[in-house]
């Protein structure tokens, strides 16, 4: 298990009740929360290492498509790549000069030159049909293949073809004025790749480099792990769209639109399906949308509260845990598989996951569970955020026993990271997650980590670089 | 000037003639050269830094354009987004509870409940049109508008409805158990924004957060910096099409796939215009399809070899530079401003940037200065990659004073960065490149950097994170 970090356990927990958006009140502005009498629940609270156990145990590296390779970028090599020729294919220059037999040039030096006579030139893409025997040579240009008989290549700086130019004397012979070792300037056939070499290996990420090298081998298309469709559904009726009038106490659906940008920025395709009322019949109807999805991933109604719509649907529909894991925020959250086609009997069942509906925990929970589950889908190797260590700035507190994310700002100075909380920590607050570049960890069995100690830091991006 | 490190300056430059692919034999194996009597040239050579600021002074960041936010990601905010709305817009409770007055619950403790009789019920997304007055109470869940009348919330827990319940009690009154403060979970209007501030501020990076936070705000579309279309042309007789059989000493033309692979990561949008091939009518006729185009990116050609056609058309064409640049690999390097369209007298002129034909040489030139190029008429704001210094596990040699970026893999143990060079280092060996994820530095004024040596290290990822 790469991601979770940090598992210390334990019991004795504050209950929490419900996961609607616009929720949380608790470690705001920093200061120590107040404990206004409210009774510490024993509560079934599984382990973010567990939650995190139990859900990847569910994803596998997704089916093999085949594509143009320049369609690729981002995905990882499906399968092994052998070279299908070598590279260079034949030996070639590596300077301007002249392709010679070394032993006609052997003892060469300024003061001593070699004539020689030129028979011919060769430029890149060309191929001699001449020979270089014993007192000739042959013009080349950088990258045209060696001629037969040549063994070396004398640059043009230690031949006289300069002052020969300046004076007007035709280049029908060559002085070679430096005796160079055998193959000088030769670079061998199948000096970077041998026929049949492997080049890249299955689960290789195509960056730039590797597109490179696709291309050089002469591969058009390439077998890569397909990309996850992801569908993203937001629950609620407190929820209006966007272009609609707000009124009646509603807010504006935000998470169909962070949930489905942190899908793509994963690698994942997103199809937004909008939002599910708090009624069954357009909680089912919007469930038959996700057929063929790879994965769904709902916001908010997931906790232990009063409507339970959502929570009725999903498990009519499937086999799901409702869980509350040791963290803050994104306490609550739903795992399991809904069932394939419940009218035909058909399709493949669909992972479900089920996010709170606080925007920032919907973000934090997604980053901890939902990425590393499409990044598996997607054949990578490198599951979780690279993290560091570094100096807090200001105080993180934890109230009750379960491993706080604080939003935090990164910072390099002198060599040192330092993180800086960004502010209120509430998690309705979704201004304090665009302010972060990062997620500062304390412990689940610490009260709090002070300013100026060390933390574990979780980056979501290094310099604005990741989401692009 | 952000992107360029450690500018020592020296004279005395070896010479080297062309940048044609599949070029370059210097410092393979990780042997130190071997001085095969080459003369060393003084050579006005331009710095990395000099090259880069001429560059950069070219280019600024480009057009508005307003699209809907999920098109968005990845792309600069154009304006200032100003909240038309508060958030939340509506005093709402941060729990699932009861909404009192505070007054009446003084003093309140489970020895001693305070019983108010439930008035009504509301939920998210609902507007209660009821009024708390002394006395009673109004059920309330996460996220309801908090009634008027009502400062107060208090959470089930802290009251005997589970009891209630339990036994069979109907809901129509309530005991309050616990004395909790004025305005304790309730979340006020305008908490997380208010009305007309100031949220995200031009040129941030539309990254998921943000995403979140525009549709909080009920934006549907917004104005960011448009993406640059960036043309991509490989030059040379010696290039073969993917596809095409190879023969004639070709090769397959990979820089096309690398360049614009490169091009897309950085955020640009790649326009693939082929092969130009070393005759004027074919140089001419695609030169003519970069029109409209933000910037040209060509590779080959533009150093000092015997065949001048790419110079020569670029020349006519525009005013560009030809620089020999003070870096290994990727000396050569063309830059200036192609004129708009010759024919008809119209259009606006376009940088063209020629980097090297060798691979390894176009990527890295690439890195170093089309990169940042493309970031800033992106408006991104940290141009360039992210750096660290790390201990070199193999030496990196510097024959003749250039700036060496030798490909790297780094690791991290134990909190310190290694950098283990890839292997041969010819400008030829995209391989390599491919193995690489960071870029290490020997300064132009150092002969080697030695195992063990502390380096520059420029990050070209972080654990396969950046190019998705």
């Amino acid at each position: 298990m790469q991601n979770p970090q940090q598992g210390h356990h334990e019991r004795n927990e504050r209950h929490e009740h419900n996961d609607r958006h616009g929720h949380g009140s608790h470690g705001r502005h920093h200061e120590p929360p107040h404990d206004h009498g409210h009774r510490h629940v024993d509560e079934d609270m599984l382990s973010v290492e567990e939650a995190y156990r139990q859900i990847m145990a569910c994803f596998s590296p997704l089916e093999v498509e085949e594509k143009p390779i320049l369609d690729c970028l981002g995905q990882t090599l499906a399968v092994d790549v052998h070279s299908p020729l070598a590279l260079p294919p034949l030996a070639n220059s590596g300077m301007d000069g002249y392709a010679v037999r070394r032993e006609d040039i052997a003892g060469a030096s300024e003061a001593s030159p070699r004539n020689l006579t030129v028979i011919g030139l060769v430029a890149a893409g060309q191929v001699s049909d001449q020979t270089v025997t014993s007192g000739t040579a042959i013009r080349i240009m950088t990258g045209a293949p060696v001629p037969s008989g040549a063994d070396t290549v004398v640059p043009f700086e230690e031949t006289d073809e300069i002052s020969r130019r300046s004076s007007g004397r035709p280049l029908t012979d060559i002085d070679i004025q430096a005796d160079l070792p055998f193959g000088c300037n030769v670079r061998p056939a199948g000096e970077d790749v041998q026929t049949g070499q492997l080049v890249l290996d299955a689960g290789t990420l195509i960056r730039p480099a590797e597109m490179g090298v696709l291309a050089s081998l002469g591969l058009q298309r390439v077998r890569v792990i397909r990309r996850p469709l992801v569908s993203v559904l937001s629950t609620g009726d407190e929820l209006a769209t966007l272009g609609e009038e707000l009124a009646g106490g509603k807010i504006y659906d935000s998470n169909s639109f962070g949930v489905a940008a942190s899908v793509a920025a994963a690698g994942g395709v997103p199809r937004v399906l909008g939002i599910a009322r708090d009624n069954l019949e357009d909680m089912h109807r919007k469930l038959e949308e996700v057929a063929g999805s790879d994965l769904l991933v709902t916001s908010a109604g997931v906790s232990k509260g009063d409507y339970d719509v959502v929570k009725d649907v999903l498990t009519e529909r499937g086999d799901i845990n409702f869980w509350s894991v040791r963290m803050r925020p994104a306490k609550p959250l739903a795992f399991g598989m809904l069932r394939g086609d419940p009218v035909n009997g058909s399709g493949k069942p669909v992972p479900l996951m089920g996010l709170p509906g606080n925007p920032v925990s919907a973000m934090v929970a997604f980053e901890m569970f939902a990425r590393p589950a499409i990044r598996t889908m997607l054949g990578r190797r490198q599951l979780a955020r690279p993290t560091v260590e570094g100096v807090l700035t200001a105080p993180i507190y934890n109230s009750d026993g379960r491993r706080v994310y604080a939003r935090v700002e990164v910072e390099k100075r002198d060599g040192t990271y330092y993180a800086n909380p960004t502010g209120p920590q509430g998690s309705n607050i979704l201004t304090s997650m665009s302010r972060a570049n990062a997620l500062a960890i304390c412990p689940e069995d610490l009260p709090a980590k002070q300013a100026g100690e060390t933390v574990q830091i979780i980056m979501l991006d290094w310099n604005e670089e990741v989401n692009i």
